[in-house]
């Protein structure tokens, strides 16, 4: 009882202090890395390489495989498609082994390799990833992408939500300020979401670019029970 | 009009990204090193010197110099106090130059040296700093203590308090996430300000070493009109 704590880590550039090894580690961006990537496999994909730069980007479209990079919003001419969630349609990544390049992404899930379980978290698969974690009851550290080693609102308050959820489970308990205040943001936006997002910078930089129609989609609960796992340098779901 | 950005950086870890030569830095460290520096000013002390290790300290103590330094709630036997808001009485600071020994806050108020203004803030010192703030007109980065390099509560408070009544002001603006994160939070708590401390894990290291007492202090508004800056080593005031 009252054993598994959470925690919340609100950027990257503070990960030293949070390390644990038994714990189950989060990662989230919202806008759009972890949305994409529970949406191709709710699509049917079968594996997603992240890779950090263009360069390993292409590399890896040299070798034949599919590859989706953009850098500010522009599809980068290599790529067969761009990082929005839409592009990862099911005709598109059923059964398909997909390179995805992302910047803060791909580190921030690479840096918690360590750890008992690397998932990836969004609303999409929010309920999903609740279950699991009640059941495995380890310790839980949801990692937050941010912006360039910055805090960022959307992460921080998917935090909040996700937190709020598990400590619903009298088996966790948190003593940690980020994830009290991770939850009173929730709780603050929670009933006006798309309001609230308004205020968010990410939501500047996505509109600035046309990018921003996928700001509902990526705070919809629920859309899959698929939970994306680290497994060396790959992503993976169970079938 | 509207020329000037209000930003809070959560943690002196993430201090790069926010680095700006033109900005006022407002450092934050409630509980309590930037609350007992404002006592200390608030009854007549002359001069402030911060330093970072208690090997400093004690140099200074045997050089002749008045020393504050504590760590976990002991005062050091070296030491002619601690650093508690409620030694700095007038008895003790009045036209005294005093050496205070503070690990987190020391090092997060020289960072920021090539800064146009470092100032040290608190509840204390509250609408003493917004005047100057708003005549100034310069840029204003709010920079959180924290703890250990975490975010941690009362300083994102104390910043959201801070940020919201500069913003008031129809010279400044803010795009910042941090800035919108504190003010929100600064909204949950501020009515309530001491059943909402009570989470905040500070407060329960304090408990743990009894040193508790200085909660309520440390959150009272506008107790002094001085505003401690740095100029080299020192911390001063303007008489």
């Amino acid at each position: 009882m009252d054993n598994c704590k959470v925690e919340v880590c609100l950027t990257p550039a503070i990960y030293d202090s949070f390390r644990n090894d038994e714990a189950i580690v989060v990662v989230v961006d919202v806008l759009r890395a972890t949305s994409a990537i529970c949406t191709a496999f709710m699509n049917g994909a079968k594996r997603i390489i992240p890779v950090a730069t263009l360069e390993e980007a292409k590399d890896y479209k040299d070798r034949g495989y599919m590859v989706a990079a953009e850098r500010d919003g522009i599809v980068r001419d290599f790529a067969d498609f761009g990082n929005s969630p839409y592009n990862f349609t099911p005709e598109r990544v059923r059964d398909q082994e997909i390179v995805y390049s992302t910047t803060n992404g791909t580190n921030t899930i690479m840096m918690a390799a360590h750890s008992h379980e690397v998932l990836i978290g969004a609303y999409l698969n929010h309920g999903a990833l609740v279950d699991h974690i009640r059941k495995e009851k380890h310790d839980l550290l949801i990692l937050c992408a941010g912006w360039k080693n910055k805090f960022n609102l959307e992460d921080t308050l998917f935090a909040g939500a996700l937190a709020e959820s598990v400590l619903e489970d009298e088996n966790f308990y948190t003593v940690c300020d980020s994830t009290y205040a991770a939850i009173d943001l929730w709780s603050v936006a929670k009933d006006d979401m798309s309001s609230y997002v308004e205020k968010v910078a990410q939501r500047h930089r996505l509109r600035k670019n046309g990018l921003d129609d996928v700001l509902e989609y990526c705070h919809t609960f629920d859309l899959t029970k698929k939970i994306p796992y680290l497994e060396g340098s790959y992503l993976l779901t169970d079938s």
